[in-house]
């Protein structure tokens, strides 16, 4: 089995059966990247429907046990997150509400500063706010996973030492492997790794290089390398993958309703559009490649087991309310 | 004629009669501290409701010339502002709708980190953000004063850079004769001075001090070394007084819906409550007690008409949509 720390986009059936043919049991979805409360519940009420639809084949899962048996009968389990924290509208209350309908992991930042902490993409990094301290440890009592992905380092520093559980970075790779603003510095991943905390190692071109996305080996040898500074135990995959993502879905990710400019997100002037995916992942079903390239980058069945899906479902265990 | 830069707290008719009977000819009230976007509009719709009710003493004033004619019919110009930015609810587009509904100053922080700048009360100011760059030259374009009180000495630096017109910091002091993280440092205040822009002296205890709430020539003598750091067309008065406020009111301005602790704001554990008035500030009423006061510690004619009002007409002038 393989758990997705990280995918956004229009999911539909064929995204699910896709997901399903690559093996792939538990993925962590992006129910909303700007939106406020309200928008967040709307989000909230059309993944059920969504899900419901699709019953046979998907089902939301809001523990580990749950992903696992989602998978053993062989349905998709849906984790539900999102990218912002903007969903509180910072109101502390708030958390407990959205973990008791379901939601397990939420992103402190997503590209800009905001109540709670600084972002990969501001000139300067804060660190975490008062009110992100605040969210924090909330979080950890409501039984969410706080996610780091987007988030300044400096911030993510403080998360890891403010929190009393282990946190994710979901979706970003190693700066000292492929420099980019979204990766994050080795500090930031030894301290994951002193923590308990879990990466997963993205496969979005803009922050893996195109190096690293020549070939299924070639990515592995990028992962192998990060369990070379994080450890086996702090290694997963969150691959950023995007379902059915159009133009006016960039123009939403990136400027929001924050700038009438331009913003490149991860994407820069010269490569604006959407990236293409690595050559081994031209498809979703292709993540099914995954266990075998990491095999022959010499991890035993035992990593697999652990980056696959293992430090996830432990990580879950540790920070998901029951 | 009294120009206050910032007053809050529940208007009746008593507030703008006792404002009438002071000399206060222009006052910006504070329509909201953590209110997002249709919490914001329902404040509008009370303050203009409020404002009829009251005709005969009291008008909305959106430029500096409804301001002296309020003045001129014995009646007190109430310009609407805001003391944080969340009435934006992060949207670029609100600054331009906001403004054509009378909004005419908005502070860019309240007492926390947001997505346009760092508090004066978080442990790290970040500066101006993304968002906040934005915000702060929309606000330029669309006729709104940019207020820096309550936000951190370095994103009040950079505002003062990134903005195209002189800002306000409508209700502090000056940290070096008063040392408090609410007042602004030396050199805030002469970046203020040659931009252009004016800082009102507050009258409110927790920020001013004992020494200075002793008497009327005490308080002047605090405007008059202020004068001398800021400048005689930067200096004026935003006593930061307060109507009708009880417990509930301070639980909501400090704490508002971020934390379920106690934050105790300007004030601290040791002095947590309503901090009293200034010796010579018992009643609004007193306010006359100014002009006269500012004369006894030497300044002219011109100076008070300046310091009084003069000042913040001017900018207003520069800054208020037409």
């Amino acid at each position: 089995m393989i758990i997705d720390g990280l995918q956004c986009g229009h999911f539909d059936r064929q995204a699910f059966s896709s997901l399903k043919t690559a093996g792939v049991g538990g993925v962590v979805v992006t129910c909303g990247f700007w939106e406020g409360a309200v928008e967040s519940l709307d989000s909230l009420g059309n993944w059920r429907d969504l899900v419901r639809e699709n019953a046979d084949i998907a089902s939301i899962a809001t523990t580990p046990e749950e992903i696992t048996a989602a998978s053993d009968q062989g349905k998709v389990g849906v984790i539900l997150g999102y990218q912002n924290a903007n969903l509180f509208e910072g109101r502390i209350r708030f958390v407990e509400l959205f973990a008791e309908l379901g939601v397990r992991v939420v992103q402190l930042t997503y590209n800009n500063q905001n109540e709670l902490a600084g972002s990969c993409y501001e000139a300067e990094d804060s660190g975490l706010a008062r009110f992100g301290k605040e969210v924090v440890r909330e979080m950890n009592r409501a039984g969410m996973l706080v996610d780091c992905s987007h988030v300044g380092n400096r911030s993510t520093l403080d998360a890891i030492e403010v929190s009393e559980k282990p946190i994710a970075v979901t979706h970003a790779n190693a700066d000292s492997l492929f420099p980019h603003k979204r990766n994050k510095t080795d500090n930031v991943l030894r301290a994951l790794r002193d923590s308990g905390g879990v990466i997963g190692c993205a496969a979005y071109r803009n922050i893996t290089g195109d190096d690293y996305c020549k070939s299924i080996e070639a990515w592995c040898t990028m992962v192998a390398r990060t369990v070379d500074i994080a450890g086996i135990d702090s290694v997963a995959i969150g691959t950023d993958r995007s379902h059915n993502f159009t133009p006016p879905d960039y123009a939403w990710m990136r400027q929001g309703r924050w700038t009438r400019g331009v913003d490149y997100g991860a994407a820069s002037a010269a490569r604006p559009g959407k990236a293409p995916p690595p050559d081994w992942f031209q498809t979703v079903e292709d993540m099914n490649v995954i266990p075998n390239g990491l095999r022959t980058v010499g991890f035993s069945e035992e990593e697999v087991d652990k980056i696959t899906h293992g430090n996830w479902l432990r990580l879950y265990g540790e920070t998901f309310r029951k």
